[in-house]
């Protein structure tokens, strides 16, 4: 195959008229696949459903001293607690357990901001007169829909290969009216990447003009490999106290993609004084989150070790799914320098950069081949990718033979795009 | 017994010294008992905990179409909607279903009328300069707390045996600056108080200077009698249209007292137009609550006619702890006219108004005799009882024997305060 950028205008129309001819042959398949949102497959789910073996009505509901079914305990079950210090690294006292949404607990922590304000906060976001929030690009769509939201502006900060450019990061902090930045450190959604240690100890070291500037430390696939062994990750915590900044960041993670995506545990992290305050203001919403959840869940999973078997697993069955998508690519797409994409080694993305301009074509042209992506701009602020390039490809949902199928639409909607925007030139 | 109000100032100096020596006898127990709050009992726990049979490894976790284990439909698992469409009198599409806290559906409404308003809000209430807030008193101090903590000032308005004094509220909706009212529209918390047809038709007419007026009709108890038949209650949202103002109600109910308090599942109801709104707001929050959860409710609970059995099997093991409460007033204080007290049908409390200026000694004197009750005042806005005289008493969570001398307790340290307060005049 020949690169398109090396084709005669005359080859390229030809190749045109046969990859239309193949795109109406899929078309006529009526197919209607999803490689939209990191959903676990069904064969994950019924590999962890076991789970509801773990607890039955002759189960002892008591654990650390108290009745899980009833009231009370906010921060969480004191076990869940020690679960989860187990896996980040960090301890039993710096976390709240929560409920089956991470997200809630991170849109939770900026409403809370918003209307409160922070530990080191001088008042409620909602006093300030500017608000501003660094997003790594590309990045998680949701993450972005959350401070969007509270009015924040949207200041994106490119990726790299070791993470967010750090000189930017260092540069823009220096507005106070930067209150925080969004972080997924290890597999970062879409790209995979997973931080330097270098870039993790200049996050924590930051010296914002916000006395409240808050790194959001969304580690939501931290011990997610499907490639390679495991991969350890720092203690933010520990890194942002020994800078001086103990109180800078609140990390997240969940069990979303270990058990079960709708009936998991999820976790905060943070000093000890920041518990303090949160649980402080948390204790007006709620008396506590589902405890017989975290039993069941501290019963099954026991701890890091345990889980990390659990974990190779998952991987065992998402392998072949990122395998179907980048072998494609390496065969379909590679050979014509129509479009670049990252190799990651764990997490529930492939990055792809198209051709700029064609994105959202090529998602349109998908559609209506009945495959149904992440939306175009999906991962930039605002829902606008200024190079309308970057392509979110999530393989965990469908099975390997319909997976093969979508990027088999996904790869000739990339080629279709492409010819016609070479060609309209 | 004579009443207290008839002894001469002798014979109230030897009953202040039989009751001492009572006093220290119970004091000399060393006791460790709690009615503190309305939590249910180990045995209640134990009669529901078959819930945990009702999925299994081999369960069919599709419903409606779609596998509950995992991510998606924010609204709620459509068989959980129609259950509680069921049991409140409303349609499906009128519920969002959510998660195990009613209290976090409530404090996220008022959180989300705070951040960005409501259907009718000219803007988000953070940026009115007064926010006032109706509060029926006595009622529940988790209510009062949530309006506190976003710098509402909080208005009582006198309960009567009919509920809310109406007069007193159509006058207070006068003022822009009252935004909404709370409400427990069946056995109320703590007097246990059905509201009347007439009330219930009075607050749906009601025609308040905000637009965005609103009343938390908190219907915690809505099917929780322990004594006699089941009380049908009006369709709130139904009346509301009527009346005119279909968007000013929003409902609330969970199971935490039916199956689990810790586990349960809650539920938001309200005019489609609101459930089109917050859900809006909520897709930024959430992707999902607990679809497993809720359809082991749907399988455990089946209907409203089922859930009624069920309740009735509550009331078999709550009836007694009320009337263990309630003869134990009748005998050992009512004589004495030192205290009145309401006699509820439903819900999980018994309010009692002991003699004006004695309730914060009465429940110390309880602590030091190893009683733990509702901290007094409780039942008032800001903790704050003008009279010092409600007592919330909660019989749910110890058993009958102990429950017995926790009661012992309090008719002794009722009239240990009381003879204090009459010999100090």
């Amino acid at each position: 195959m020949t690169p398109y950028s090396n084709m005669t205008r005359q080859a390229l129309e030809t190749e045109l008229t046969a990859v239309r001819a193949r795109y109406a042959q899929l078309q006529a398949l009526h197919l209607n696949l999803n490689m939209a949102r990191g959903k676990p497959g069904k064969t994950q789910l019924d590999m962890v459903s076991d789970i509801f073996n773990v607890l039955t009505p002759d189960s002892d509901f008591s654990c650390d001293g108290m009745d899980v079914r009833n009231y009370g305990e906010l921060c969480g079950l004191p076990a869940a607690r020690r679960y989860w210090a187990d896996v980040l690294g960090c301890r039993p006292e710096q976390t709240i357990v929560g409920g089956n949404a991470s997200l809630q607990l991170m849109y939770d922590t900026i409403s809370k901001a918003y209307t409160h304000g922070l530990l080191h906060s001088p008042r409620p976001w909602c006093r300030e007169t500017e608000l501003k929030w660094l997003c790594p690009v590309p990045g998680y769509d949701r993450h972005f829909q959350v401070t969007e939201a509270f009015g924040f502006q949207l200041i994106p900060i490119p990726m790299t290969e070791t993470g967010p450019d750090m000189d930017a990061v260092e540069e823009a902090v220096k507005d106070p009216a930067v209150k925080g930045m969004w972080n997924v450190p290890k597999y970062s959604n879409p790209e995979g990447v997973i931080y330097s240690q270098e870039t993790v100890e200049r996050l924590a070291a930051l010296k914002p003009a916000a006395p409240d500037f808050l790194l959001m430390w969304d580690n939501a696939y931290c011990i997610h490999e499907f490639e390679g062994e495991f991969v350890p990750f720092p203690d933010i915590l520990s890194l942002c106290a020994q800078a001086g900044n103990p109180d800078m960041v609140i990390e997240f993670a969940s069990t979303s993609k270990v058990t079960l995506p709708g009936a998991g545990i999820s976790v905060l992290a943070a000093s000890e004084a920041n518990i303090a305050y949160l649980s402080k203001l948390m204790g007006v919403q709620i008396i506590s989150f589902d405890k017989v959840n975290q039993l069941r869940h501290v019963l099954y999973l026991k701890d890091k070790a345990h889980t990390l078997e659990l974990m190779r697993r998952h991987a065992e069955i998402l392998r072949p799914k990122f395998h179907a998508v980048l072998d494609a690519l390496d065969r379909e797409i590679a050979p014509l320098g129509i479009a670049s994409w990252k190799r990651p080694h764990g997490g529930y993305f492939v990055s792809l950069d198209a051709m700029p301009g064609t994105a959202k074509r090529t998602l349109e042209l998908c559609r209506k081949a009945g495959v149904t992506m992440t939306a175009a701009g999906a991962t930039f602020p605002y829902g606008k990718d200024p190079q309308d390039s970057n392509i979110r490809i999530a393989p965990s949902l469908p099975p390997v033979a319909e997976l093969e199928q979508a990027i088999d639409v996904l790869c000739v909607c990339l080629k279709l795009s492409a010819l016609e925007k070479l060609l309209e030139q």
